[in-house]
């Protein structure tokens, strides 16, 4: 997940409801499952922490749980979406087709140890800030567990893992997506770690991710500056406009860029320069109005320096379709299997993180927070799940794997994912998704409706991902 | 003249020259001529100086020239080239035509009194701040003088007056110029009040005066301000790109500008925005090329602001094209009527003025300055004397009417024009021009030298006026 | 009021409550005492609306109010707050004090004929495109109804009218509230002119409206650039960082701005420059949190031309503290009220008005609107009406005055408010609000509970105005 | 030398002027001695373009000149000023001490085979673009020349070649200059290749290299951007003032910058970025005041950007001081040489070089060009030689070794540079310089004369290096 997006979330002490006691065989049985195969699941999880690969670059990560995937006798099929790091592993037949996805990139530059204070594994390592050697594994774990009930023909249909590389930088499931891979799916499942647990009812912002470009002429800056027309004075002025732009835009919008080639010495007027830019608003139709001002403001500062610019799109996510039949039944289940507990030296840990950090030392919360109001604008992030949510009904859990009051994508996050806080929360998330996942395969009522608050809110949008044709450039950190 | 051109000046002492002391009956008559009217010719100034009235409004001043014209037997023709207050009067008829020009227009806002210190005739009016009341009395005194030669039948030809308004403003010789009221004269003459004695040498910048506009769209800035397109903004891109400009203009451009409309009121979003600019150069081809780059920065801007803007040109001086054979045979003329010799009451007047602007009391520079190199660049600063010197051949004086360490266009240059300071190089102007005109009516081979450096200067510019058809718009001061 | 807060309000349709029907004889006696008045009012109503004097210059309208508050036995001090058009006419004795403001300034330049198509009535005049003609004259209606119980004896405590001038320019509130004129009352209520009716749940924004004035020295433009500095170059540069601040404040955030002065004449470097700005946020402190940054731009800007940069505080409002209580006992009153039903040619005027300016034709909505949620952040606009609401509890009514779709401070809204469309809100407006008076003389405990609510809110912040001490400037329209 | 000098020189034909014929011995004897050792000047000078190893890098380059000299007899000191590449090699003892000055850095990334076409000898190796193995090995083979008759006796006092590194980068002699290396010398002589041929009486820019650092405060720019302060906001409002401060400094100033840092990822708002930048002027006093002010346009947008900022001088070039009276014996032993006679083939050889470049065909201009006046302004460019010639008086040659039109730092001087049009202008400068030298050694008129106007240029100035203490920074290309 590409933000801090619970830090903006209120949080709010978990409520005791009225939980519905009624066994569920099948339910016990994904439980029971999960803590059979806890200590497989825990050394993929830490062994592709160790790995801490960045986007594209998740080849140990990857084999890891594609492996694991083919042993219990999933169908695997790697390097899907011509991405050599994307896999699907897949069992049963015939509908319902229940997808789950697992991540497992890392982050550049944050290695740290298994602790709770900053310390590298490796200097200049990658590092898992985002938690996904956890997300890779917990949903797998949830996928297993299905894959015995269809095995021993206690549920019909088929259930599919897809191993979703690259998430933090071009975002491998747009490819996936526009390749057709979720087409024939019945609803999809992921989870993602967290300060919190609860169903996900909040969305997240579409985003178009470009490059701008601005190609001048040079000439000696001292000598004869007049025959030269400055990139950089292109580029200047095209962020300029944007940032006056920013007035005119509604609240929701985010626009932001880094400036990534604007001259090599002063003395030669420089003839390139280059943007990185991101546009992000509550919705896409948000995002495109503002992306064509950018349009124009770009060919405007081009025109206003003499030069030439071009737009180059790199990627972009659609917004989360929010689907709340489906988070209620996530939720039901989060509240069956009741809050994490922790250890007394696991707080200790969370709070000498929170401690480090210079946050107020609240230790963990492990409590299931209620299903909350869906705002009208989400908190500010994106996400590439956005764009499986506009193909597929998607049912998304956040579940508690580092403590609050710490930066996200930190060294601090890193150190949970490596220990027993992470692994709880990826355990709780690999039952909660292979019971809810359990509640989509028996109850073909819920299905539908699911379907149906999916058709309603898609409208009739046929999604077309952002990308070019071909495969995705890999990143080079 | 729209500047403190001479403030860049070497001021040289006078040297003394090796004076031709040979005697010449016509240029004894014209010196004479002068002191025998050089009361009327002081109280048709001080006249002017009184009325103070700014450029086309010039009603009473005009008047005043152009009845003491009548009144000695010129023809005179009232306003020509679609102005009421510019005229025309000649005597004579016939090859040679000579003419000699004078304005009369005032500065708004600087009225002050005939006094060393600081204090306004009428409060908020004008003032001669440009010594215009002398120029146009001093020119009016030297054709009165080469008038009388013609009537005596000393001198064959004509001998034309051109009262020309409104040189701080539209430029009142470009529209003369461009309804072809020169077309038809051999050589034109004019002189400046100056803090120095000397034939002009050096040229003025080539210049293009325009307005630009912006046009958006008005929202609420607090409710919507997402609908709206600020013309300010746009406004202000437009500035950002000019600046960025300078970096790509030669050293001898200048371009600035005023803000003349930036919106009304802080809640709305500005639907109006207008610039006032000027883009000058050493010639005018130079302030084409970067003329042509501001309206492309002025289009540029509105795209990126998703506004409209119009660029509205008002009007332009060319650079004056220098006649060093026509300055060397003025400054002949004055180096035979030797300095401007002040009172002690004269040089304590200047030193008071020096003192109140925190300048250095040298007093007065009544010295005959010797002919100088033309430079490569002019200093900064335009004239409409620059149109006519690419129609005709043009010799230009300077006279002192002011002591140098004050500021041009201020009150202390409205001080000397209204006493004897002023009246003493007004009528060494008369006498000197007076003297220049016999040398070009007797003196064939002169007129075809002057001629010849001018057209091979000229080159075949066929000259066009950056101005309109129609009549010229009334400031409002 | 300085917005189109409603175009934001979502427009549900009236629904149907169930009504408490149970006799009142005070509430029937104040319904009874707008009727017996209605020509009265209406009278002064089309009164001031012919006047349609702009900010402070209300002289004969706040007279028609006074004057009539004065005849009808109440105590009248004129002047009040060092502002000749504020007054405030009382009767009674002792507590409770219930308080009800009356606004009466128009806007200028929008004068218009009561009619539905856009003529002016002076051309060039002032017009009450906020329909505070109607404000003044219903408040004061509903006064003189609870003058009349308390004179009778049926009600015990005091009313007292407050005549608040210039709310569209300088916030004649702000400065009856800094010299303590509404320390004493308990609660205090307003209405205002509208296209729906209901009890406002809605807060506004704080502002802070603000000169930012540079100080440079010039030059000439053109012959020595590098001896001035310019003023403008500084306003220029504020601006840029005020434009690149909006990245970094919250979405809640608006700023605005005009430039008032930027140069006189191109070829002078300018020596001053002047921009007006607003700063808003849903409270005030966000609002003092963006105002210290933008203080610090000022600073910074004035820095990199060189110059002299100095910021005035004009005024600033105050966000509404929202009082549901008060809201919730007005409520019930609109719906025992019930809706305000219009004539076919009442309908017809109003969509003759919305034809006219490109709006859906739907007339007008005198239904009675649900009390609305309120929203984390108000939408766009300010009142000086939220200054009031921090010294006393304050309960504000909307009323039908306009049809919807048609610019607000527009002709439509002058037209609508000299006829009887505006007639009729005014009058539902007295009755309402004379009636939550009798609620509020006649119940204790509702008393307390507004004040409750408001301490709470309130959360001990003791008021203090944005204005100095000293009398307003009166605006120059 | 950083600049294309030359291009705004005027080209004026070679005039033939009266020669002095008298035959002077120790002239005709280092004339030999160039001669005799022609060859190996040629192999040091092929071999040094072969290594083209660029500043402070110029190991092997160092060494062959260093070696050569220390053969030749000459005292050598390797490693002076910090820098191993820099070195003195000295002959004889006392007084006079005649000094000579020699560079031989590469730039990067300009690699070029011998021939009339562009192809790379080493692709994206370097290059000799500025000719200066030729500098070296000529200014080495005019030091043995009067080497040998200080050692025949012939000659009285004391020899000294500098090796002078990185002059295109951090200015070799700066840090020589710095530590006192020139301070006991009598004159100072160095030649530089060029388009043509003459006595150097042009001055140089001064100029100061500096970064621009600025430091923020990190934030996710889509969740929480008002709580980052963006240090590319920081740097855009700084480059917003430079091109403002662009109106408000003389014609002569030249400023540039090129944008080393500006943000990592979009979703980050920027802590840190990072400005380079340079001033020049024609003198260091016009230097000193702009940069002064660009000091306080960074503070001045730290502060509105929320941020810190720190200024970091790099380096900084004099101008230099032109010495007439040197130049005026330089130029006399020019013209008893004569011209540089070409081969059919050289010429053909740079008309190919023209052609490729699209410039006008016309060959070689061997032909020894007049001493030109002196400009009041440099054309825009710096060197290095300007701090020697404020420590001591300096003699600067330019001598033809590549065509005119084509673009200097570039391929086809690079070409040039390792072939005989090289060879020539070389041993042409060798020549000149011994014969210079020889004058200054004999004639202690001329050396008074050459020491009197560097007295009065200097004018009591006491050099103070712009550089800190301790070794420069090595530069990574």
């Amino acid at each position: 997940m590409k933000l801090f997006r619970f830090l903006a979330l209120v949080l709010i002490a978990s409520s005791v409801f009225a939980q519905s006691k009624k066994s569920s065989p099948n339910k016990d049985a994904v439980i029971k499952s999960v803590e059979v195969h806890q200590q497989e699941l825990i050394k993929i999880s830490d062994a592709i922490w160790g790995y801490a690969e960045t986007a594209l670059q998740e080849h140990k990560s990857s084999k890891e749980l594609a492996d694991y995937a083919e042993k219990q006798g999933f169908k695997v099929t790697r390097g899907v979406a011509q991405m050599p790091t994307a896999f699907i592993a897949e069992f049963g037949s015939g509908k319902p087709i229940i997808g789950i996805m697992g991540e497992y990139d890392a982050l550049p530059g944050i290695s740290q140890k298994a602790q709770p204070t900053k310390e590298a594994l490796h200097t200049g390592g990658g590092g898992h800030g985002c938690g996904h050697n956890l997300f890779g594994a917990g949903s797998l774990g949830a996928a297993v567990a299905i894959k015995e009930l269809i095995q021993q023909g206690k549920l019909k249909g088929t259930i599919r893992f897809y191993g979703t590389p690259a998430e933090e930088a071009v975002g491998g499931k747009i490819y996936m997506a526009r390749d057709g891979l979720f087409n024939d799916v019945d609803v999809c499942l992921d989870w993602h770690p967290d300060i919190e647990t609860t169903a996900l009812t909040q969305s997240s912002q579409a985003m178009v991710d470009f490059i701008v470009e601005f190609k001048g002429k040079a000439a000696h800056a001292a000598a004869d500056p007049w025959n030269g027309r400055s990139a950089v004075d292109g580029m200047e002025l095209f962020l300029d406009g944007v940032n006056m732009l920013r007035e005119h835009v509604k609240p929701s919008v985010r626009m932001h860029y880094a400036i990534k080639a604007g001259g090599d010495v002063p003395n030669v007027v420089p003839e390139y320069a280059k943007v990185w830019m991101w546009v992000r608003d509550s919705k896409r139709d948000g995002v495109e109005a503002v992306f064509s001002r950018v349009k124009d403001i770009a060919k405007g500062a081009a025109l206003m320096a003499g030069i030439e610019s071009t737009i180059t799109i790199q990627t972009g996510d659609y917004e989360l379709l929010v689907n709340r039949t489906g988070a209620t039944a996530l939720q039901k289940n989060l509240e069956k299997l009741g809050p994490i507990i922790y250890t007394p030296e696991e707080i200790s840990f969370a709070k000498k993180i929170q401690e480090a950090s210079g946050g107020e030392q609240v230790g963990l919360n492990g409590a299931i927070q209620p299903l909350k109001e869906t705002e009208k604008d989400p908190s500010g992030g994106s996400t590439d799940v956005g764009d499986i949510s506009w193909i597929v009904p998607e049912i998304t859990l956040v579940a508690t794997t580092a403590p609050e009051n710490t930066a996200w994508h930190g060294w601090s996050v890193v150190a949970c994912a490596g220990m027993s806080i992470g692994h709880k929360g990826m355990l709780f998330a690999s039952k909660a998704l292979a019971m809810t996942m359990v509640d989509l395969f028996e109850n073909e009522q819920l299905r539908k409706d699911v379907r149906a608050e999916f058709e309603k809110k898609r409208n009739g949008h046929v999604y077309k991902a952002y990308i070019p044709d071909g495969p995705p450039p890999v990143p080079t950190n």
